[in-house]
């Protein structure tokens, strides 16, 4: 089998932290992206506008399923490492371990429209079964504040914005940097935003893959550590604060046979996982961090009476939670490499990560 | 000091449970309602539309402090029962143990718009504030299904439907039954809705009130147990569906000083409260409480850098969880005893409680 | 099919609820005991002694499979509602949702030696296979405060003791009241202790057997309600003391194929069970719940690499979650009723329940 | 103010992480020590016999409070971020928020003798309070296995093992390595033990020390990463297995005031902590962490009625997050590193870390 080699460089034309040679650990999958997980897309939204009051922001979907098969839920499973954000439809994840439909990411005041547009894309496909059945909709949204770059208090997202996103989602490589939900997000004092990665593992002797997206917004300049190199007071670019004001949220995406119970271990890994990139979780950053599996489909909703699940024996587990911590790892870098220095609200700026001087520090 | 009569009817003039004599224990405040909290206000705006397809939804908003005062958080702390439905806010509540703004119920499939329009709310009233300090906000919004009464997949519930309940907030009493979110609840197959009622309790030799209210929309009419008489299949009305298809969101106030973590304990004891009316918080149902505490008030966000927090000891919280499962049996009682018969969409109809029968069963 | 009548007495001769003719909901199993599900055993070490200090405690250990399987782990989840009390084993149930070997119940002051002697009764059970893969044990020892009526600051439970218990460990009938670790226990001011009962349920069109065991030391007199009726008040039987010093622990077993998320929801149900006997689980009270499957063995460990898991759907677990709260709340009846009255420490007096007024209260 | 060096060495006569000139961030106290928080102390029984089988395990005791004062409770929470393991008396802990008395750690299979053992304690010096408020006791005691070196089946550790580690705990420095419960542990295929390390921090324009201890004997050996370095193919040593078999339980004290749910912050960040020494908490391992503060004393059991809590707001908790993090990746550090090469049950032995092996890796 010829060795896949993942992009390099982003869609921006930025190097990716593998293109710039970091020494990161594991085997990405063939676009080392969450989509290398089979059916899961993703679709961006992004809105820019330098006009005053500058316009930063946008939405991210992921689809956990092909769209037409939306109705049928992945088994899913939550950890809230500081709670400083908002995840919502985690009642029910927590409660059944199971959740249908696009997963959204925006920023934190339209959070909202999200989750209103989701339940109305979902109502526009699905309404005969939906009607049928009596079935109701608890959309997973979640969001980071971009507040700083963006004129957030305008609530600039609308739902048409969430319905794009959500129709554009496709398989195939992924945008990042200031893409999305990510464009006004600020990630250890240098412009963030939207970032993946993905592992191939071998778990109880079979082969899987996990994927992992990020909405990297969160860490402040001192703490960045990359590949363990404390980095973050030797990189060129000005500071932008001295508090954070961030949050990363966190979709864990594999097509590994696991037990709600057990996705919830892998969420809590990504805790682990961007502690690499130096933070300590700070507490103005939402931290929250969802991993879902695509295996074992029970078909559309509603439930049916009885289930089958295939599952890894929890002594095989290792190599996946090593796979998110990793790819979250990496999925932060990709964000930040990808993402240009940027001017947004009122006028600030924030510089980007310069790669090839990081590759220098950590490398060289 | 006269002693107070709590309104023995509802706004829509039928009695309340204690109007009907129904031997319920404990001691409510002078309006029986989560407004004897001081500080506590009440808004509702309740859609009802009888053209096909019907409408019967709305917006309950539930504000902890005084308008003017709700940038200052209140204590709280959460507990999911059974998470087959939505809050929002509820990571931050665990993760620090407050919220700050109102809190909105309405219907599931709106439950998006609620909270961006809570957002849009506090940004009108506090924007100066907030930019100055680059806060952003977690609203707690809540919702309950009520596709069977109300045409829910229309999305009829707008973002002045939001606003307009949060600006009517009052103290006084509070309308129940059929308004506001509880518009088009179903409860033990009659029809539910708002329902509020509070106690007096003495917890460390000081006075204390809470109160409490519920969105009920929950249960199968076997079920129904009241004052601890399984009434449900005596009463007359035909039943509505063999299958739950509800949820009962509580909130409960009060002004006794306690810690984030007790009053996660508090919020615990709505559980025993439903049970007590028959549920066993069947698999449908989003059974979602929330307790909060207006003691304490550590001025308008951002918060300060020291506090000082006085709290019950343990050992004292008995009357306080007592009063937690009284007032929810009772708050539900109320809702199902304000409500009116009720025909919606696609012509369903859903009988109301006979509060006379109820009474005869209960104490004959 | 003859239907077969749960026996009507406990095993000191006093009559069950239902042989009082109690109006108890369900279907229970042919013994009303947790060894109505197959494989279930329950064993007993009673210590009574009363010269001075007196002593009146024990040790009850509940098998989820026969002795010879207890290294394959049974599916299994838990609740805290009210953390005032022990229950070891947790973190890993919480984590992978499964243990091996017995349960084991007794006082607060003995709860290690129970730990410690369980460990023991494995390793001389299963060494070589423990050793061969280096296994750990996590044994699952639960408690309840029995210092009123026991020394229990002489910590009077020895190893042998628990060894005995578990060794004993039989199918059949199940003796209640005071013994085991129920020897001391008093429940709602009047003497308790260990009780049980099951319900036959079909879900998801196939019969299965749900059963439970309390050790029931919990609740003040005042709040005592059977079968609704508040009854504490107007039984005989002086009051014990003002603030209440109890507990209670219960353990839910079955046979229905259940996620390991799934069994975390049927132990939320025992809430709602110990609120129908009246009590707000109080301050003192460690109410700790525990539920297990034995379906889907896995067989011994180490866990196999691959597991398939059959599972009811949520849709369809209303009847189980229904069987939780009956069965819980019969079983503490249970408790009260088998116990005879009692003096211990210090000659200290506790009444029994008086199974026949108690009739007349509620029936008459 | 002078600046005070702290100890370079450890009790073993072995260079300490410091002593190495790894670059480690942050501000150690005076000790570098979990004693280094004023009222803390540790006291440790260590079990060698070299004779077949070999017996190397322990007990370590950490007091919270001057041995006169363990009845007042301090204030606490916990997190448990893989739960294969075992730590008593967190249900009352994520309760309340408190516990009282000594904390110990030991061998899994010795738990349960220690959880007995410090009851007893507790009893013989504060019985007469005890007895008179009929006040239980629920010990915080934790474990983790060393069967690999150890006669862990045996269950050597006796409660005199545990009396004595308690009363022996004393202020001043920590031993290290291979000392009380830390005896017989593996740490990345390294000997592992018990390690300590603190933190001075300016937490809300005060300062604060923030002090942990560690039993590690967690990590596979190419996990292995020190100060961001990949170290552990490189090290010299055999390796000593592929499969996990540890844990790491994790203490963290502080004198900073802090709230319950605040400290379950601070427990949460353990994780991260753990995480930067390369281990993604495997499936095998129990990491189990557990915080408490000092601050706002209640005075002896039982609570009093009505507390008054000072805290730090959430907005300054930054520091001290960070001091988690740092803390416990140095206390691991200095638990292998004080750690002499061990031969143990049935002959196996695991090297030691070699410190200047490793100082040359990192920093040459």
């Amino acid at each position: 089998m010829p060795v896949s080699v993942p992009p390099t460089r982003s869609s921006s034309g930025r190097p990716r932290a593998r293109g710039l040679g970091l020494p990161l650990p594991g085997t990405p999958g063939p676009l080392n992206a969450i989509t290398d997980v089979p059916g899961v897309s993703v679709g961006l939204t992004t809105l820019s506008d330098d006009a005053a009051p500058a316009i930063r922001t946008g939405v991210t979907a992921v689809l956990p399923r092909p769209a037409g098969d939306l109705l049928s839920p992945v088994w899913a499973g939550g950890f809230t490492m500081n709670g400083n954000g908002e995840m919502t439809g985690t009642h029910w994840i927590g409660e059944a371990g199971w959740f249908a439909g696009p997963v959204t990411l925006t920023n934190t005041l339209s959070l909202g429209v999200a989750h209103h547009a989701t339940a109305r894309w979902m109502v526009e496909r699905f309404r005969p079964r939906l009607e049928e059945n009596n079935l109701w909709l608890l959309p997973v949204a979640a969001e980071t504040f971009d507040g700083w770059l963006n004129d957030i208090y305008g609530q600039h997202v609308g739902e048409d914005h969430v319905l794009a996103a959500i129709d554009r989602a496709a398989p195939g490589p992924v945008a990042e940097g200031s893409v999305g939900g990510g464009a006004g997000m600020i990630c250890y004092e240098f412009k963030g935003g939207t970032g993946t990665a993905s592992r191939r593992v071998t778990v109880a002797g079979q082969e899987a893959t996990l994927g992992v997206l990020v909405q990297a917004n969160h860490g402040l300049r001192p703490w960045l550590t990359v590949c363990g190199r404390a980095v973050g007071e030797a990189l060129p670019g000005d500071r932008v604060w001295t508090r954070e004001r961030g949050s990363i949220i966190v979709l864990i995406a594999t097509d590994a046979p696991l037990l709600p119970i057990q996705l919830q271990r892998l969420a809590r890994r990504a805790a682990i996982g961007i502690g690499r990139g130096g933070t300590p979780s700070g507490n103005n950053s939402g931290d929250i961090f969802l991993a879902f599996s695509t295996a074992n489909n029970p078909g559309p909703l509603p439930e049916p009476r009885r289930l089958t699940l295939e599952a890894i024996g929890n002594g095989r587990l290792d190599p996946l939670f090593l796979a998110v911590v990793e790819a979250v790892e990496e999925a932060v870098l990709n964000a930040m490499l990808a993402a240009e220095p940027c001017t947004g609200y009122k006028g600030r700026f924030v510089p980007a990560l310069d790669g090839a001087r990081l590759a220098e520090l950590v490398c060289g």
